[in-house]
This record gives C-alpha cells, structure tokens and sequence, in this order.
C-alpha cells in the first residue's frame, strides 16, 4: 500500500484510461482531490451509466443507450440511400461536421485485424449485408482509414457490396486543401498521385 | 449533442481530469465503451467512494479516509521528533521509497501563492504551529520545490520554526547522483555552488 487503500484504489483505477500511467493517475487523483470534488462525483455517474446502458445503434452500430442512434433514428436525412462506412463514431462527427454528407453511417468500430481475433463479424459485417439486401441501398461510401489494415477492410467490403450489386466507392487521399506540398507525408502524396484526376 | 446524450456526458465529464482535452476524452470514452466496461466501473466505484469518503490526516494533512494516515497511524516510525514538510502526497511517496527518513511528514496541499488565494491558512499552517507548540519536535526539514513559490514557503514556516526554537532545515539542492555536470540546469548548478560543503 502506498496511500490510504481509497486513493490507492483510485489511483490503480485511472490506470485504465487510455495512455494515463502511474505518474498521470496520482496527478488525476490528487487533482480531483484537491479541488474537483464534484466533478469528480458527476464522472463517477456518468461512468456507471454509460458503461451500464449504453450498447449499439441497431442500424449502424455506434454506440447508444436508444434502439436507434440520434442520426439512424432522424427523418430529416436527405440521401437514405447511401452509406458511409467508417471504423469509430469519432469518424462519423468528423463527417458530420463537414456538413456535405446526408446519408447514413455504418460503424465498424474497428477494422479486419485477424492477428487480434478481429474479422467480419466483430465488425458487424453480417448487419452490413442485410441494409444491403433490402434494395434500398443504392451506394456504400468506403471512409475507412488510408493504413494497411484499412485499406484491407475496404477491399473485404467492396466485394461485399458488388456481391450484391450495390455501387461502392471510396473516398479520396491526398493532400489536404491549404496543406503544403513538402509538408505532406510520403504515403499521402502517393495516395493523392494514384488517385489524380484528369483534367 | 453530437453523440447520444449519455455518451457526450462521458466525454464532457472525463475533461475534469488534467491533461485531458475533447480529444482524449473521446478516445477514453470509445475505448471504455469498447472493451473496458468492467474497468469503467470499477473507476467509477472507486471515483464516487474517494470523492465523497476521503479527507485529511488529522496530523500530516495527506489525504486519508481515516483519521489519521496509515504513516501518522504507525507507532513503527523511529524519528518521531522530526517533520519533513512537503507540498504534496506524491513527495511523501517519494521520499519514503528512498527509505532514508523515518519521522513524521507534513503535506502542505500547495505552496504559498497569494495570486491565487493561497496563504498560510490554506496550507494549514496553524495545525503545523500546533505541533511545534508541544514542544516534541526537535527539528523541522523543509522539503518544499526549489521553485521561487516552494523557496517563499520555506522561508516563511522557517520563521515560524524559529519563533517556537525549534531548529529547522532545508534539503540540500544540487547535482543529481549520477547525472553529467554538463546537462545539468543551471538553475541546479547555481543551488549546487551556493550549498557547497567545505571539505
Ligand atoms: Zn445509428
Ligand atoms: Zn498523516
């Protein structure tokens, strides 16, 4: 035991956040100690209930504590034909916040990995292909990442899609608008030469 | 809302912690959510017991849910007749897993910062004085940061040692044990030549 056994236990339990180490606990403990009491008491709430009730979008499975997510659950959606397939909700708000999609998403939450047990049905794969057999489905939008493991899961779908006649597409890579040209990665800028347009 | 509302009260919730900033705290939340659910209630046990059970040793001021710290508590402590004052729990750890001190800590929570409405009171330096007035402690180690905050609260509980007679110190800064002169600051080099010791 190094401190009394609750803050001992507080800190041992912070570990399990994302990238905080045992120097970064203590200092989350002892900050919250200190001065953050109630906020503190609020993310204990927050917590038990998201880990308790919250599952996944039956339709395009981010996570929700509905049947159905804010987005698959609004009529207001203009293109219901489409799908956007990404691998995190996080890709989904970064989509939305452009403003220039208005159709539907699918959330692989993650992407083919078979060295980590991860294949087509951890990624919903299964729920995929039954939107695509109602007919009502008329193009899929591949945004998984441009690395190898999403490159992979692209191509895994894309022969989903054609299997049932649906057009598919991916969305392009290159150099970002205002990004300078010696800035840019390698991978990027070969990306953004294979996927040139012709003027 | 860009999530569904108990998933944005995750991640809005989780920014209490230091360090973490909307895009860490998405990351914590998905990750959670993803494969930690145990662990996030765990934390959130552990969050909500700490925050509403936890307070200070009546003697050191550490935090403790007991009224007395399991260090203050010990009978086992050989120098009883000596405080080294620290600014925070961490330091007590510190210190103690040089395993070179055995008497009583006492952790101010802080360094005097009158900007910031930290003065004697806050740093419970009256409890300290109660100590001192006992007439038990024989000497006080000041063990504050050598910082210019951490150096002006020293300076000040040292005053407070002296008007009681009792003898007071401060821990030598200087060179690390093992470090290159060479990449030292210099800030640790000026320390290093001020408390250099006759031989
Ligand atoms: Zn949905
Ligand atoms: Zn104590």
């Amino acid at each position: 035991m190094k401190f009394s056994p609750l803050v001992d236990e507080l800190i041992q339990s912070l570990r399990c956040l994302p990238g905080v180490g045992p120097k970064s606990a203590q200092r989350m403990a002892f900050q919250l100690l200190e001065r953050e009491r109630k906020a503190g008491l609020k993310l204990a709430d927050a917590l038990s209930k998201a880990m308790s009730d919250v599952g996944h979008c039956q339709s395009c499975r981010t996570f929700t504590e509905e049947s159905l997510c804010p987005i698959c659950a609004s009529n207001k959606r203009g293109q219901a034909d489409t799908i956007c397939v990404v691998e995190t909700p996080a890709d989904v708000l970064a989509i939305e916040a452009g403003g220039h999609f208005s159709g539907r998403y699918f959330v692989l939450l993650g992407h083919l990995s078979p060295l980590d047990g991860i294949g087509p049905e951890e990624l919903g794969l299964s729920l995929l292909e039954q939107h695509l057999q109602t007919g009502d489905i008329l193009e899929l939008i591949l945004a998984t990442n441009p690395t190898v493991e999403g490159d992979a899961t692209a191509h895994y779908i894309a022969d989903i899609a054609r299997r049932h006649n649906v057009k598919v597409s991916r969305i392009a890579h290159g150099v970002p608008v205002g990004g300078e040209l010696e800035y840019v990665d390698s991978t990027t800028l070969a990306l953004s030469f294979n996927g040139r347009i012709q003027l």
